[in-house]
């Protein structure tokens, strides 16, 4: 059964490369999740949207589940293949395509780095400007399909902001080329917008005209230790009123432990619970004398206890790799990650009842949080203790992850704010879409796949 | 059969406004456009989001069509009811519900006028930044419903980029609360992104959570006269370049004389046949001076003619009025309207193949264009000869109007940039969309709308 299919797939799309050897089944057939055994049915690199096409087509036709599959750096299992999918690789369709120096376009394939677009743009003196810690491994199409933040969404937005067009195969087998870079464009659904955030559950992004912007004026960083958790607000409102922020991140002490421990520099002598990376505009003396006088201000006030600003790159990048270490430092213990959003102004009463339900929730475990403020977005992550079985680990978390997703319906936030939904957190999706919304979600999927062949289980149960 | 639905929908809905008048009917059954008798069943004038649900869902059981209804601004006839539709106006859904000052969120019900939603915004000492000749008539509602654009997208983008969340009652009658203001949420199909733009097909917009942003700095406007049409594109990569623009819009020598004509004062000498109203961020004297460069060059290029700055507040109105003023001005001779956008790279070759497209199909008749360089945008009204009857002036520009989209298509561009396809496009738009993508517009309209009762006709035939 298996060979007759692939047989026929490699009849219909001549020159195909189709990958079935077990060490690359089980490297494509999962992301960074690491919680479901990676189990493809066999893994395509497609060359062209010309075979993308063929491709779907064929799974429509035979009844296979397909896996769109970028830099697997997903963390919600969205690009995971645990139950016998083809896994459609977009890694060889990594080129840039073109670039159009007035429109500010830069045309890619959907398998390009994160990493390769901004030196891409860089070639050209501007700036794609979503960025995290990824970048060398997530692709562009991963990133559409999440609709990816990260860490300067404060000053430049989500990546939805910066899609000026989608090449897309949809799962009806239909090549669509969405909005093709125009600036305005009402002449009906916006199904770029749609396809943003729809984690391959409608189409398969092939190709993205990406804007660039001019490249961000000199920045100045700054570390800054903080006593208590409303000083996190307080510094917040304070630091945004005053300069113009690029980022705004914070981490706990606890976070800031792992990174240490991982090789990253001590920066500051204070010990506090919490930290903040500020990155803002620095193009003038007078900059940087807001900057200090903000900081003076915050000590004043005993929001901030201890405060570090780079003098150089080195420096910089130094800070940096405090808040932009934690994942990798935390990565080989394995942790349950909860990636939240609310409304900034929820975020006081939210922050307090959740700190209480983790510590009623998970006594014996170490909770990491970091996340970014000016976004309304918080990282949650949930160490195991080295005695656990990671069964019990898991089932313990899902249950908290229960309480917390009630506790955010309450408090109108989002059970994902930049991860996904994926397998990971599809239980919770009602806590954050009603069931009316699901249902039109639904309807929408059959529209655009009829035959559910894309990524089925994902999103949805 | 009328009046026994009426009736029904009185005897659900206790104490909702319901207008039977025809001078109502013919208020509210027609918008801008002129070229449809209005001819609604009657006029319902909800005053929440309770009394629009039941009226969607009343409509859905007798199968009574809706037209949703703002201020009826609308140039493509989405707001028309010729067929004995029931108007759904929101017009007294027009309050202000809340403003958060952490999140810089102002929260309105649809039906509030853009003019009001700019004195909300200033009060609180911010920026709502969408802005165009209709502020004072049109809604927030109809704004989304077009994802209105106009005259600051070169700096601020469109509607789409400043709405957090959005209140919808589907076309199913399920009362919707759309992204609920989050600047993050990776939690499945962005529904509120499918809305807008959607003209009312989808769902009745009833609220919305506006973003709001710092006000802008000092601006200085400048008016330019430009010798030929290849100086426009000159121009605004020159300025581009130099400065921080906040608007850069043109209009034709034509134009100008319909708008001094209608009561606006000459404020330059020369007399050429393309000029731009440029408005630029003016905060220091470096500013000003740059942008002196930049015209001492564009003049030194042969680009630009003649100059003049604006020295106060008065001025620049009266210069922006020389461009504002132009819709107006043509009103009382109906034009024939199109409203196309190309990406920014494809207008040179587009301008000069429309132009000779437009000398051959309109020899006797005057063209007046003008439009946003910058979003690629251009607005071309057509006046019809004194002695020609409408029913052929309309005929003849329908014939022309394929010949546009056919050029369009050849370049990539769009049959409607902002003003939507309503009534006044739906023939020509499978010149922007392809068949397989209207496919999917189509079902996803039924996802949203399985008795067709929402805005039927437009859009779609």
């Amino acid at each position: 059964m298996t060979e007759s299919r692939l047989a026929d797939l490699t009849a219909r799309v001549p020159g195909l490369r189709l990958l079935t050897e077990l060490t690359d089944l089980i490297h494509y057939g999962r992301d960074w999740t690491r919680r479901w055994g990676p189990a493809p049915l066999a893994v395509a690199l497609p060359s062209d949207a010309a075979e993308v096409q063929a491709i779907v087509r064929w799974a429509n036709e035979r009844q296979v589940a397909l896996v769109p599959s970028g830099g697997r750096t997903g963390l919600s299992g969205g690009a995971v293949a645990a139950r016998g999918e083809l896994v459609l690789s977009l890694q060889r369709m990594n080129r840039v395509l073109g670039f159009d120096a007035t429109d500010r376009l830069l045309e890619v394939e959907a398998g390009i780095t994160l990493h390769a677009v901004h030196e891409a743009a860089r070639e050209h003196g501007l700036l794609y400007p979503v960025d995290f810690g990824a970048r060398g491994s997530c692709t562009i199409g991963g990133n559409v399909a999440t609709n990816a933040g990260g860490i300067r969404v404060v000053r430049h937005g989500t990546t939805r902001e910066w899609i000026a067009g989608l090449t897309v195969v949809a799962g009806n087998g239909e090549l669509l080329e969405l909005n093709r870079g125009l600036v305005k464009n009402s002449s009906g659904y916006d199904l770029r917008q749609l396809m943003i955030g729809s984690e391959g559950t409608l189409g398969v992004v092939v190709g993205a005209q990406l804007k660039l912007t001019d490249p961000s004026p000199p920045a100045q960083t700054m570390l800054l230790a903080l006593p208590h958790m409303d000083a996190l607000m307080e510094v917040f409102g304070l630091f945004r009123s005053r300069l113009k922020l690029q980022a705004f991140e914070f981490f706990t002490d606890v976070a800031l432990k792992h990174v240490l421990a991982h090789g990253a520099q001590r920066a500051i002598d204070a010990s506090e619970p919490y930290y903040v990376v500020a990155e803002y505009d620095a193009l003038e003396d007078r900059d940087e004398q807001a900057a200090l006088l903000a900081f003076e201000e915050g000590v004043r006030e005993g929001w901030i206890s201890d405060g570090v600003i780079a003098q150089n790159e080195a420096q910089a990048a130094a800070l940096w790799r405090l808040r932009e270490g934690i994942t990798e430092s935390l990565a080989p213990r394995k942790p349950y990650k909860n990636d939240i959003a609310l409304r900034i102004s929820a975020m006081p009463a939210f922050l307090h009842e959740m700190q209480a339900l983790l510590a009623r929730a998970y006594p014996q475990m170490e909770v990491v949080w970091f996340g970014h403020i000016g976004d309304g977005n918080l990282h949650i992550n949930v160490l195991p203790p080295e005695d656990m079985a990671q069964a019990e680990f898991l089932a313990h978390c899902e249950r908290v992850t229960r309480l917390l997703a009630d506790a955010l319906q309450r408090h109108g936030g989002s059970i994902s704010a930049e991860h996904g939904i994926g397998l990971v957190k599809r239980a919770y999706l009602d806590s954050t879409r009603s069931a009316a919304e699901i249902a039109l979600m639904r309807g929408v999927r059959t529209v655009f796949d009829p035959h559910g062949i894309l990524n089925p289980g994902k999103l949805f149960e």
